[in-house]
């Protein structure tokens, strides 16, 4: 069981739990948070990532061996999506790219129909490209088709922490398509990002679940575990389930047969 | 978050998983299985403990460094409990029993009344006293009350493989003793162990979840992970849930304030 | 599917709804809510009964076709019961009697134990004993057999409205008992009585989850619907369940044929 | 509460249950199921109405009195569906198409993206569009500005009856859309059926939930009472959960007061 590494947008990573930037009191924790977690993909709000100053940058917090996943936080639109992706590949983020086209402020779900679009736009223009989805059957082997790199599909609305309410959808996805399913958005307990990662899914990334913990740093060691427990478990093939017991110890004859001994 | 040892029943322990040993086709596994989990103990039925010959001894398989936790499986009555407790402690396992008491052969569920009587008796006998138990609080107090080191609730029927189906009583042990809670039966998935240990459970103790899966022990490493990875969320605070979004990261005017700059 | 009485305590029931009469802010909806909810059985504290005064007394808002089933809240022992259930007795409020033994004040949980102690006793005295309990199946086996008329196990919590939390436990006990289950505590919505008929309860007793409503009369008479839907469900038996899709339709050579046509 | 008519489609309803007519061993038991049922709006594969011959159309066994959604199972792309939903109208089925794009054969998930493409053609004609979809926010709201008379999510694959899995999305619909939203696929059990009309749902469609009974036409009768159930409990305001309990009865001092009594 010791090589299994993951191998997707070109890159070989060891740890198969992606992490977000956003929410903290001090952005000094990141790193911490970061290397806790053993994450290497991060994930950052182009937003955030101050393009002139220094200073405020965000991008100075987040370890030098991570892989980059700059997100499109903010757009409303593929097209708005496309641009703030272009920027984010000029501002020497790299080529991967998160695509969040959002345009319910209440749950923040995605829009599958803009994100598609977006896809096709950034994978022909040579993007690693990561939709963040609504678990749909038909878009998301659209986005497959269309090239990209992985599928997000959500658990729960961002930041709720409500974990896979939509596991009946994701487990579809997982066995119907071909390129990794990577779970985004409601994983708030290291239990169900071990869930996930049973079902077969290639990767989760959270961010409100480390966040809101009290404190996070702990909370991202406990992810880092709970990832690598449920690859492995995924990899050594989960029991059946019955509906009644089935012993575990032999149930009768004991006292009969002590007594003869 | 370094240290954190499990004290309890005299000992100090490193881990929170138990495991058992039924159910394995040789039982050269058992050691395999129990190394790779990290467990320190290890729940035997005494009836498989062959007293007069080594030749075929469970126990040799059992790493030394564990402690036994011998279960008194087969018993229909306290009064049998009792007495293969006593075996098992003349025998040389040492004075930790696990009460099981049993009289449903469908879905081998314990009898709490006669649990707690032996549980009484054991306890003036000098044993750690470890009864598996309905999750019924008022007999969880009594046996609290009794002496007990611990109370053992089930998730599910012995061998299941169903996870918490008592999770809604279980916490309410789990916030109302002071014994530690550790859960048994029932748990077949690593993200079944996570979530106990998330509620708060002192450990987990499981065997079929790990003896039927494709790879044991490939199977019992990612509850090793599961465990610890439950334990820690447990110490760093889960974040609150909410029912709607919460955004990670910055949703509006990053269009307009990037084309100031 | 017309004829389907409830023939339980030597009374032919046409409704398997039992309600309670607790927490209206005005006794006169009592009236109204059992009248809406078709329930023949109603439950009362006899501490809310005032043996002296006709004025206040809760049973004049009782409707007279319905059966009383008193219960013992307030007992914390077996004694306190039995006392309270020879009282409601000699009040002339007949021989049913529901026995609640609680020891805990924070989650109301029943105390198994002491609630076999009294309904043992209260069989010998003659009464018609309906025990509320903690699902545990050896406990109820021995109401059983103590002559207890039916089990009540929780669902959750009392006013809690969560539903059936034990479902795995509550279902355990009615395969493989005799006399009913009527499931009490924790029904909070229509679809938790109807699950729970569906799987077969003999009843449900609720009173929080009418109470509570912003209109319980119209919340009774929703109740008393869904009691009849998941009885008749059980009666017609539930259809088997699947992973994968069952056409309702055929899928497959529409267009051909109708271009054939 | 006596006055609760559905209005849809230029149509007054009495029930909001509507009902399949697929899997069926002999058709003549579809009048009997519909009138069990008390649905007034019934479902058919154009695939099954013989346009020519009155022999076998499955039409003669729909009562007079319902109204009948016709609806495109077979259906690949929009464009076949659009195919079918003129043929329905050409052949007498009136104005109301169901559109069912599906391009999945083994969990049958509808295909957004063409349905919306078809709702838009067909509200353009003058159809009364029920477009079945997968539980998308953004694909929900532009099926409302498209003109859609209603939208129906599924709860779970077509006939795997295993309810509301996609519980969370629905919800969401119900809350941010302003056309009914109606649950279609995989309501297998009436308690299914009332939890989404609790949830605020318009209506509910099923098929295998009462075909797959052991007695299909009092299956279809629990399924009209479990509806009633769900709109009323819906109309009269469920109470709130909470995670302690709340007490129905006085828990104090009934002993010491009837003492003094």
């Amino acid at each position: 069981m010791q090589n299994d590494p993951f191998v997707i947008g070109g890159k070989v990573l060891n740890s198969r739990l992606f992490v977000g930037t956003g929410k903290y009191p001090d952005n000094r924790m990141i790193r911490q948070v970061v290397d806790a977690s053993g994450a290497e993909v991060v994930t950052v709000a182009l937003r955030r990532v101050n393009l002139s100053s220094a200073e405020e940058n965000l991008l100075r917090f987040v370890p030098e061996h991570c892989t980059l996943l700059p997100n499109t936080s903010g757009a409303r639109t593929a097209e708005e999506a496309v641009r703030i992706a272009r920027l984010a590949r000029a501002a020497g983020c790299g080529d991967w790219i998160k695509i969040e086209v959002i345009a319910d402020q209440k749950y923040l779900l995605p829009d599958n129909e803009e994100t598609l679009k977006a896809t096709r736009m950034l994978v022909d223009e040579g993007f690693q490209v990561f939709p963040y989805i609504c678990p749909e059957l038909m878009c998301a082997k659209r986005l497959q088709e269309a090239g990209a790199t992985a599928v997000m599909p959500l658990g729960a609305p961002i930041g709720s922490n409500r974990g896979l309410q939509t596991r009946a959808l994701i487990q579809i996805l997982i066995d119907e398509l071909d390129v990794p399913v990577i779970v985004d958005a409601g994983i708030g307990a290291p239990s169900h990002a071990t869930e996930a990662m049973e079902m077969g899914a290639g990767a989760v990334l959270l961010n409100t679940g480390i966040s809101s913990a009290a404190d996070p740093v702990g909370m991202a060691e406990a992810f880092g575990l709970a990832v690598r427990a449920g690859r492995l478990a995924h990899r050594s093939g989960l029991g059946a389930t019955s509906s009644v017991a089935n012993a575990s110890s032999p149930l009768t004859g004991f006292l009969d047969e002590t007594a003869r001994a």
